[in-house]
């Protein structure tokens, strides 16, 4: 029999939680996949936490992990700037996201630099004339820094209405010291590449499960990771007239053990038959 | 004998004047247009400054003209936005810049719209994430108001360094709320458009004479007037390699009487041929 020996990659709103409630069946399938040994880790585009405050947050709607297995846009332009050996960074992010940076020298606020690569996230509020220009006069050094986007959302609702998020403000970048941000998020490849480096397995031996079937299906099939898309979180019926077809469907993250076994079957029966 | 009878738009800063100096000769041309009777305006990419305090500048360093005759991106999109029938807008302009928006219905700060126009200039320091974020809001209301740009300029340099100006943050509101900005400012033929409707002359009958290869002679031409280069101002030797061509070049706007003359002998022998 081949060994289905393979990783997982799980989204983590909508997938395994939805509105600070667990979705049913999803910590009987987290069990499940610590019982079977299988590889995991939790893959996030928010970027306006530290991991640590992400690991509280589910402690306290129902599931424990390991911090280690929480991948964020943060944590993955830490390794990709590792695998990079780019050293120095100047941070445009949110105080409490910039723990998870703690492998970087980080350039002073005062600092004009020189640097190695400029990181952008969500700052809101904290944006203004000065924090941009600072970010395009770091960027417009010989040589140019790289631009690293945590995400390229555009703008999110907010209680007061619609407010602007990180990618409007990687645009005015990009624009106005002419280069292009590397970025990373769902659905960038360098990101589940930088997902893959940490869990250590080959892309063909990954399956990635999610509810968004371009940033989740679209991203890792890219990348060449197998993609299931589940029926909860921000999935639509339309999701299924897309171009993008999923690896497999699955009504919730509740039917993954069946998922599972099925398709070592099919393997299993496949081995047989060759 | 076919009369040249053809009007004149002059740009500013470079063609007339140089760091606050006028050109050689640049006065006694402006003295024989007027003698001639040749129709003329001046065109400026300038946004941050009112026409007014524009002349008044011209007539600091010697020469004088009437408000109407100048040209700014702000006049331009007065007058672009009449020919449309919009009558309201929103401005994210300089205070001195504003007072040439008169015709228009002016969107109270305070206020969240409806409005039919967003005009978007350099507010340099006055950006905000705040007044950044309340020009995306009302450009994400249904119908989407009409995004204008007054320039595209990346950056400027100024006493502190490199310093944004108007175009990233049109970039940073095109992506955020997925529109194009009409854009108001050389080299654009709407900018153009509106030149030649407050001249009154179509453009197979209008001469453009600048300093720069882009902005002047390229945005003219596409706009079907005629482009003279003057080897003054941002003039460069390598202006003459490059793949826009223009219709005439003259070492400074000094020649411009003896060129006209010349252009108006062959017209009158093509005709006596003819």
């Amino acid at each position: 029999m081949t060994s289905p020996d393979r990783a997982l990659l799980i989204d983590l709103d909508g997938v395994l939680y939805q509105e600070n409630k667990m979705i049913p069946g999803a910590v009987d399938t987290l069990h499940w996949i610590e019982a079977q040994h299988i590889e995991h880790l939790f893959i996030t585009n928010t970027s306006s936490k530290s991991r640590l405050a992400l690991l509280e947050k589910f402690q306290q709607i129902g599931f424990d992990t390991e911090i280690d297995r929480i991948i964020t846009p943060i944590v993955a332009t830490s390794e990709w700037l590792q695998q990079k050996a780019i050293r120095s960074a100047a941070l445009f992010v949110k105080v409490e996201a910039s723990t998870d940076f703690s492998a970087l020298d980080i350039l002073p606020a005062e600092s004009e630099g020189p640097v190695d690569a400029v990181v952008v996230g969500d700052l809101g509020e904290a944006w203004d004339y000065q924090t941009l220009n600072r970010a395009f006069r770091l960027l417009m050094q010989d040589p140019q820094p790289v631009l690293v986007a945590l995400g390229m959302t555009r703008y999110w609702q907010s209680g007061g209405g619609l407010s602007l998020d990180v990618a409007p403000f990687i645009k005015a970048l990009e624009y106005a010291a002419d280069c292009q941000a590397e970025v990373m998020g769902k659905p960038s490849t360098s990101f589940y590449q930088s997902a893959l480096a940490l869990l250590g397995y080959p892309a063909h031996r990954v399956t990635m499960i999610g509810d968004d079937i371009a940033g989740d299906v679209e991203g890792a099939q890219r990348a060449g990771i197998q993609a299931l898309l589940v029926k909860t979180g921000k999935f639509r019926e339309r999701d299924l007239a897309s171009s993008i077809k999923p690896d497999g469907l699955l009504d919730s993250i509740a039917d993954l053990p069946d998922w599972w076994e099925a398709q070592k079957n099919t393997a299993s029966n496949r081995s047989e038959v060759n």
